[in-house]
Parts: structure tokens; sequence; C-alpha cells
């Protein structure tokens, strides 16, 4: 009999995110994992995200904080299904939580759950929750370097939403840079260039979402 | 005769910490270890920072990143002697690493130790260095919520940087709110609003860190 050795808290949140894919697979939903810096508009791009699915997709949004629950308050108020996973102190999310959020949530009918992780370019990358999409937001005001510190996010991401566009006028921003540096280290990754404020560029990544949760 | 018992990594890193603290007391050298979301401005800050005190208070940087060595090259191009950890994917500094760095500094005569902790409002304020102050910066891009969200950074921080007040007329952040928030939580907080790309602000700060330092 072979035994199966876990190597740590990596292997065992894997198997995990693996119940959650199946769990959702059962059901034919579709989930996104979104990360990002604190303050790179995370929960403004759900709401745009929620706005622009409405009446099409039905969605459930699963909140990962240190500590709160303004943000799920917010998108509870539109009426969509939300839970607040609040970490108390750590600083990603991990499968078990989500597991616990989905067993928890109404999915009757849902066809994509987002969940917004805990705000930080670092750990989340390394732990899987079970999502299709790894989906990144960087905003302007962070600089076009990023990629350079925080390698193993931008190489990890299926999508990444360049934010706050309209901040551009007023920063050293270089986009070309940006791009150039992303795309060699991720040469299949999807990029959105958006503004949550103004909603400039937005469609364009409702459209290719939508593609995506119809073809799942 | 009594056992110590070491509460798992906290203890450990406190432990070391004070040995990083008595190593710099033996010199007369005082500590900043400065923390801030990704993009927020600071190696920028460290910059404006050594301008700042050039000619009268002999600094040494400590530049710590998941990857890369960027910014403590950008730093030796101006004579300040740096050195970089790489911490190999983990989001935050520990006392080890600094000790190493300590270590392997040239010492002589410096009065202050700049610590860039790695780009995350999370872990790194849960780990002691050994510093005398602990710097947050938030810019203004991230939004004047983010106290909410990251309570214990902003509890523990003794100066908070609110960095790219040129972009607030471009941005909905509300100063006020940020103000009382962050009060609320840390009374004796000294904030400092500034702009490190236009200079704006940065003087207030230099003149009230060059007292700290002389009076330690």
């Amino acid at each position: 009999m072979e035994i199966e050795v876990l190597e740590g808290v990596f292997d065992a949140n894997e198997i995990i995110a693996k119940e959650n894919r199946t769990l959702l697979d059962g059901r034919g939903a579709f989930m996104v994992n979104l990360m990002a810096s604190p303050g790179a508009g995370k929960t403004s791009f759900i709401m745009r995200t929620l706005e622009g699915i409405s009446g099409e997709i039905k969605p459930a949004v699963i909140e990962g904080d240190i500590a709160g629950k303004v943000d799920s308050e917010r998108i509870a108020e539109i009426g969509v299904a939300a839970i607040q996973i609040n970490t108390g102190g750590s600083c990603h999310l991990e499968a078990r939580q989500v597991n616990t959020a989905l067993n928890h949530l109404d999915l009757d009918g849902v066809q994509l759950v987002i969940i917004e992780n805990v705000g930080n370019l670092v750990c989340p990358a390394e732990f899987k929750l079970g999502e299709d999409l790894k989906v990144m937001i960087l905003s302007v005001a962070e600089g076009h370097d990023k990629p350079l510190k925080y390698p193993l996010m931008f190489s990890e991401s299926d999508v990444l939403i360049v934010n706050k566009i309209d901040l551009i006028p007023h920063t050293d921003f270089d986009m070309a840079f940006l791009e150039d540096t992303v795309r060699k280290m991720n040469p299949s990754v999807e990029i959105f260039k958006i503004s949550c404020r103004t909603g400039v560029g937005v469609d364009a990544w409702i459209d290719w979402l939508k593609n995506r949760v119809k073809a799942s």
C-alpha cells in the first residue's frame, strides 16, 4: 500500500482546492479568484463587473478581508448573494475557507462565483482556491515596475487588469514597459486597461468574461 | 530551573530583534522599519529622505524584496551603503534577515539604518526587526478606507506618511476621514502629508526625523 505524504500546507490546500472545483463543476459554476494590492480597486472592479453581467449571468461573491465587512455589505445592498471571510490576520485566503463559504452560500442557479482575495501581491498567488481564472489588478498609481518585484503574481495570473488609467496623465506610468515586462513572464496573459471610476475599458472585460463563463 | 518556552515563530523572531537592537545601541545608530503596499512609494520616499539628511546624518539602507535588486542599486548609485535581502517568496522581513544584513553592512559612523520592508500591508506589521520607529506609507491612490481593512499596520505604526498628495484632485480621497479613522486606532501616530514626486511636505518629515535621530 502506498502511503501518501502531504508536503505541508500547500498540498493540503491543493486537495481542498480540488474539492471546491468538483463542487462547482457539479453545478456548472465558474469561479474567479481576484487578487491585488490594497487599494488597487478590487471592490470597485467587482461592482462594475456585477453591473455589466446583470440580467445575463447570476453571480455570488466571496469577500476575503483581514477584518470588517464593508465590502460584502456593499455587494449585498445591490441584491447579490455575498459572504464575508475574515482571515483574522492572515494575509491570503486558503481553499478550506473558500470551501466553508461555498457551503454557506445559496448557489442555486449561480453561474459565476467571484472571490475577492485579501489585498496582497505576494501570498495569495501561492494558494489555489479551486478557481477557473486568476485575475489580478494593478493600479496605475502603483507603477509600471511592479512585475519585477512581485513576479509570481504576474506570472500566475490569467488576466491582468490595469486599473485607474484615468490617472495616467498625472503619473510617470509607462504602459509599454509594463506590457512588455509582463508578456515576457507570462505570454498568454490577457490584459485589459480600464478605469473603474470613469467606466472606460470595462465593456471589453465584461464581454470577454461573459464568453468565458458561457463557454464553461 | 525554569524552562523557557518559545511560542513559535514570533518569540524566536523577537529574540533576534532584541539582538539587533543591542547591536545598534552599541553603535548609537537609529533604525527605521519602512512598510507599505506595493507601489505606495517606499523607494522614492527613501531617496527623498537620503537627500534631505545628506551631509548631516550618515545613513545605510537595507532593501527587502521578494526578488531583484533594482532598489538597492538605485541607492548605491548615490553613494549610500546599501544591501539587498531577497526573501525568495516570503511576504515580510524577519529579524534574522536584518541581523545578517547588519553584520554585512559597513556600519562605521552610520547613524541611521533605513529598512525597506517587502511591499505588503499585512504581515510586516507582525514581525519586529529591532527598529526604533515603524513608519508606514499610504498612497492617496489606495483610498482613505484602508485603516478599516488593515488595522494592525495602522495601529502599530509610529508614523504615517500619506504620499502622492498631488493626486488628490484626481481622486475621491477624503483626508479628514483618513486622519479621523487612524487617530481613533492610534492616538499617538505622527502624520505627514507629502508628495515624493513634487517634493511638497517632505521638509517637515525630514526635520522631525533629524530631531529623532539626534535625540537618540
